[in-house]
């Protein structure tokens, strides 16, 4: 089953992507919902939103060995976790803003984990059972910003700095080799599979359910491999993970403000 | 006017505090809310809970000078940002959970500026327009997995982590210089006043808005002065602030699970 979230004729909702448009949903997958209405609305009719809106987004740093290696490091003993904040959550086909406070903006494609019951010390062997389902994600990041300022949290936490879409696949099987693009303007510049990450999804639940309380719609991005380029404003980035779908977003420049 | 949240006979609620108890009112300052009912609960019927329900909390590393020298570093050109997640906030009260992870447990007493309106490139000499009030804050600190991970979201992120309380004061003046100390035990070990921080709040309102919208409740915690110190299961933190209150919360130990 693919999730989406959506603002069609009749306002924002849930519904189930099928091959001739979006089975509209009553109430939320996180909670209680009712799948089966009859109503299907077209994909031209609506909006694609981020499927999700989470109360959090916790990442993960050097999580694919060519990319620890292409920042001069190595990969680390325990994952990496920083935060990126709810207000930089957007779907797909909305625009990133790309701030003038930074001259190195660039894509990092990533699979997505939607959590879907609240979470608390759960074992890598149950983690699956706390999960909704995979999406695709784009951590955002100004380079030079995450230079400077060493703590992450200003380069990656822009408004619209994390795109998530199109779709949550509740039968995605992160243990499959599932291949993972990036692309600018069509040009492929990031690719490896999901199962090449150095800490698995199982793995990444447990460690950061033992941290903080994972609540449903959080989302873990479980990080970026190699290939990560700078983005202008006028091209558009894509992320495509096969089985999930292709998060879209085109770049524009932010206002030239205070 | 001192703004409290509240577990009372009748449920949740917010109130203002008077010399006889809490004046308990109907809605939200961060809504609409209307202050004047004649019910007034006393302080020993109700269990004080965190003031506000932040989306985000956003923290400052080293603003004041004699902090950063203590970790020996220098005060950054720009303030560092990061983020603790909501679910790390407890009111005043609360156990703090010392986690089996760290061995490092530190206090870090800090002013909280709670914003009580929606601020998005706000500059410095509007800031105060989107402030609802100050607090008191414990940015909560394992020192090290702060320093083994690099990224502080793990070391600040942990559940109970963000001691924040006991009240909302409206008309604090953060330029006033006003005494902060953290204690434990009873022992000072940080004290300084608030108008010694390197960035000002309404510069830190600006910075903070120009990178990701602030949403009402939002908290920005702004940084803490030198005499961070360890604590262990059993003991009593307190940090106070001349015009809001005091913050108290005592350690507990977590459980060695998984």
């Amino acid at each position: 089953m693919q999730i989406v979230r959506f603002s069609g004729p009749e306002g924002i909702a849930y519904g189930t992507a099928e091959s001739d448009g979006i089975r509209v949903a009553q109430g939320s997958p996180l909670v209680e919902w009712e799948q089966d209405t009859d109503t299907v609305v077209g994909y031209d009719e609506v909006d694609l939103l981020s499927p999700v809106l989470p109360s959090k987004v916790v990442a993960v740093g050097k999580n694919y060995v060519a990319h620890a290696e292409e920042f001069g490091s190595s990969v680390p003993e325990t994952p990496i976790l920083f935060l990126k904040p709810a207000t930089s959550v957007v779907g797909s086909g909305a625009p990133v803003v790309h701030p003038p406070d930074t001259a190195d903006l660039q894509h990092e494609g990533e699979l997505a984990v939607v959590i879907g019951k609240l979470a608390r010390h759960v074992s890598a062997e149950d983690a699956s059972r706390f999960i909704l389902g995979y999406t695709v994600g784009n951590d955002v990041t100004a380079r030079d910003l995450q230079r400077s300022d060493g703590q992450w949290a200003r380069a990656k936490g822009f408004d619209t700095f994390c795109p998530l879409g199109p779709s949550i696949n509740t039968e995605f099987d992160p243990l499959e080799p599932m291949r993972l693009t990036a692309s600018v303007d069509g040009e492929v510049k990031q690719e490896a599979t999901t199962a090449d990450l150095v800490f698995g999804v199982a793995e990444l639940v447990a460690f950061a359910s033992r941290v903080m309380t994972l609540l449903p719609g959080d989302v873990i991005l479980t990080g970026t491999p190699a290939g990560v380029s700078t983005v202008r404003p006028g091209q558009l980035m894509e992320v495509e993970i096969e089985g999930i779908g292709t998060l879209a977003n085109p770049v524009i420049a932010g206002r030239q403000s205070t």
